[in-house]
């Protein structure tokens, strides 16, 4: 079995210190969340920005701080951004990936309805059009491209991973192709161990892949995404718990679970620079 | 193995006749093609508007005209209405429904790309955003609902078949469920048997479906949908061609095609009486 | 969509002519049968041997006679032998392939029960065990490959194509790789359209391999198969009925309505000249 | 999530202490390795008998013996008694359960080749048929019956779970249904997360199922058969290695892994009162 990367998706942008209080904001804290990540077995860390209340950030600025405190306080990270975002002009969506050129940034391959439904309310509590046309997909590509930052293709059904194949054809992706498989959304594909074989079904040969389940039943996916041969991210991002009702203290708590669980069927996690090597990135220069 | 309720698209909002001399545009015409596809096996119509020039319509009085000339010349026709539009209003998209109260109607469940590309001028023709968030969604269920329409709730991936679980939750859907497997939109799932297969294994047990393929691959995907115990559709919306290189000269030449290939793997079709009966409507009056 | 080939199983060893009244026994009645099938679209005959009064033959003399009214009758016809038998000893089921040296043979790929259940009679009116230790496989397939005989594999369930893979590391299996998928034998895998594609996704990238189904379950698996890129065969071995309750005067009416639900999907039908050359053998050497 | 009910397979019959010396012979022993199984979270404990010298025993003296051990030592465990072998007869391999009545006995559902392969040395190291007609089902099925035994229906690939339905026709089962998928013998099917996905969708809905993986790919399988319902079986019977060069010291240690890894993708372990109320048995007398 080859190493498995690690990815920790560390803060997201929805989820608030009421509910999880170890969830970080300013650039400091989410660069020690970071620290914590590669400490227990993460090689890359998927960061949003936020504004000092909390709220997700958009601007430059705010990544702009956060990339100093990550390459001063964990300079093996390799560094990916979110460019998601729901009623955010896209020329806001990408500046951050033009401005700072990170390893990698997350791009979203396709539209769907992005929702929360309470069962209790019995009524949706969110209730969003995630909208990624193709123009919108090229446009960001084409970015990234310039940037020299690896696109981690974020797929939410069957149909966002083909949408992959025209940008293919225009000759916009080079290799390796990355994708993510997020399981979980309401609006997208369910979190369940048939979708996710049915997913890395029809992914091409000879891609890389990612396993991202939203909520606790990550833990179950994420051994069937390793034997199947994929690379897996956790983070308070996607889920605060451990394990029912043990919230996490820290990314790291969540870190130091999928890498037992990894070892248990019989893996072992890439250190960052096996990570590098397998997404085709130059090593990083030692000082 | 139970009969197979045959449906007929029979003009679809995108095509014209400069691409297909077939596609019915006025009343008249609409009409004329239905019975084709009664004569021929189906049981099911489903209509899109047109104005005399061949462009969508979606006003009410347009659906009245072919209403009536649907009810004259096609009395044992199910009539099902399209729901579906880019960019127009959600009122203006469910009015003739509330005014012709049809026996079924389409109802998109979710959100997505729905695009064209051209791999010879490698470019996106079509490049839209089809937008249908739960609030949109509960609103056309609940006009349905008033007029006593059964939905045929559109399923174009994995996503949106398991958004009709929150709408049960709610109580906003009786029996039958009805869902179309739309395969083959870039933006949607891909037309494969594999990711037929795949949508089948998501749906409730109970459910009652038809398959939609988009184009000649709706050929292949046709006897898979009816061995495993599934519903289907054709028409010009769909596909224009009877084989490789021979286009239909009717909507007629395609369901007469989808008989053949339903008793060649042992099947037979439902006439209009038992398809009304297996979708739990009330048999037609008769004079 | 490559060409399909066509294989007609002629005979076969168990029913007799009160089943069936077209079923061939004598050489004679074999290569005419053969004829009908090549006239009819098929380009592989699978033959077993049949004493006078219908009873399996396994003498080499038996299979002489057919061998030469074949190459006398039907000259472009790619000859397939069984070898499979149950309580016959291995050096006279792999006789005639010694003696007559084949284009192809049958190679059983494991054991199973191999049973007929009667529903109405609740018992079993067959019940064997069809033994074929890895021991025997390795002894037919070097008698095989010494006669230049290509091997078809036959696989009754999922262990059967696993078993190909030691054959393989011992350097016993040249190219093409040649599965055939008899699905509907009970103590073997089912006929449905889920167990066949579980097949199919469990062979190797560059196998060719056929479909073989058992009863008129194969009028709906012949379309999945052909879909998926697989081979098919039809024939009074497998399946005595073109449709319900019309039995089949001839192999020819069976490979008749494979031949038109192959087009239906799209596909055609290989010659023989295009089967030789994609299953890697010379071509006919022409007078 | 349902509890899980974990076997424990003590002893098997096949391998012995040279090459794994944690390997129970005698009854003191096997009744020590049940208690430590239990003591770590097994509650059904599956046996072989042995000679003195490890050989394997089929006569009733020796399971007379383990009987009285495993009652005495291990009160609370449910005892499951193998009754497969090959090249013994029926008779013998039914005895020690018309004699002792066990809650639980094995049932093998099908034949096939049963083998080992060296890569090593290029050859079958074991190559064996292990015959199973239907008609010796049905007589230790009825044997078992009689014995009021449950039957432990050991399927080795898909043929095997189809071949259960005539029984079930012949009114020979009642409930539960209680299968077992044993993947990974050379013969049966692979030990895959497709092929063990495949199975299950085999199953009836109402059957209760666990998995057997043979070898360390067992801990690759555990996850995916709790995340989908599945109990679980580990044991020195189907594998050594609590993990990559680490062999177990007891039968307890494997239990343990297993009980953590259930415990991570958020199961948890059933009681052996739990789990004889699962299987339909009547609960423990208190003294």
């Amino acid at each position: 079995m080859k190493p498995v990367i690690l990815s920790a998706a560390l803060t997201g942008a929805l989820a608030d210190r009421r509910q999880c209080p170890a969830i970080p904001y300013t650039a400091q804290e989410i660069a020690a969340e970071a620290r914590r990540s590669l400490e227990a077995g993460a090689s890359i860390v998927h960061v949003h920005a936020r504004q000092e209340d909390g709220k997700p950030a958009f601007d430059v600025a705010s990544y702009a701080r956060i990339d100093e405190q990550l390459k001063q306080n964990c300079p093996q990270a390799i560094i990916n951004y979110s460019t998601g975002a729901i009623n955010v002009d896209r020329e806001t969506r990408i500046g951050h990936i033009r401005a700072l050129r990170p390893a990698m940034a997350a791009l979203n391959m396709g539209s769907m309805n992005y929702a929360i439904f309470s069962s209790k309310q019995r009524r949706f509590v969110h209730d969003h059009v995630f909208s990624n046309p193709f123009g919108d997909i090229q446009f960001y590509l084409e970015a990234m491209n310039e940037a020299g930052t690896l696109p981690e293709m974020e797929c939410f059904d069957s149909g966002h991973i083909h949408n992959v194949d025209p940008l293919r054809e225009m000759g916009l992706l080079g290799t390796p192709l990355l994708y993510s498989l997020v399981m979980g959304v309401l609006g997208g594909i369910p979190a369940t161990v048939r979708d996710l074989l049915h997913l890395v079904q029809s992914l091409p040969a000879e891609a890389l892949w990612q396993c991202i389940g939203i909520g606790m039943v990550q833990w179950q996916l994420l051994p069937t995404a390793v034997t199947l041969g994929g690379n897996v991210r956790v983070g308070l991002e996607d889920n605060f718990y451990v394990s029912e009702g043990k919230m996490a203290t820290s990314n790291g708590d969540l870190v130091a679970k999928a890498v037992r669980m990894i070892e248990d069927v019989g893996g072992r996690v890439a250190t960052p620079a096996e990570a590098r090597q397998m997404l085709g990135m130059a090593p990083l220069a030692t000082a």
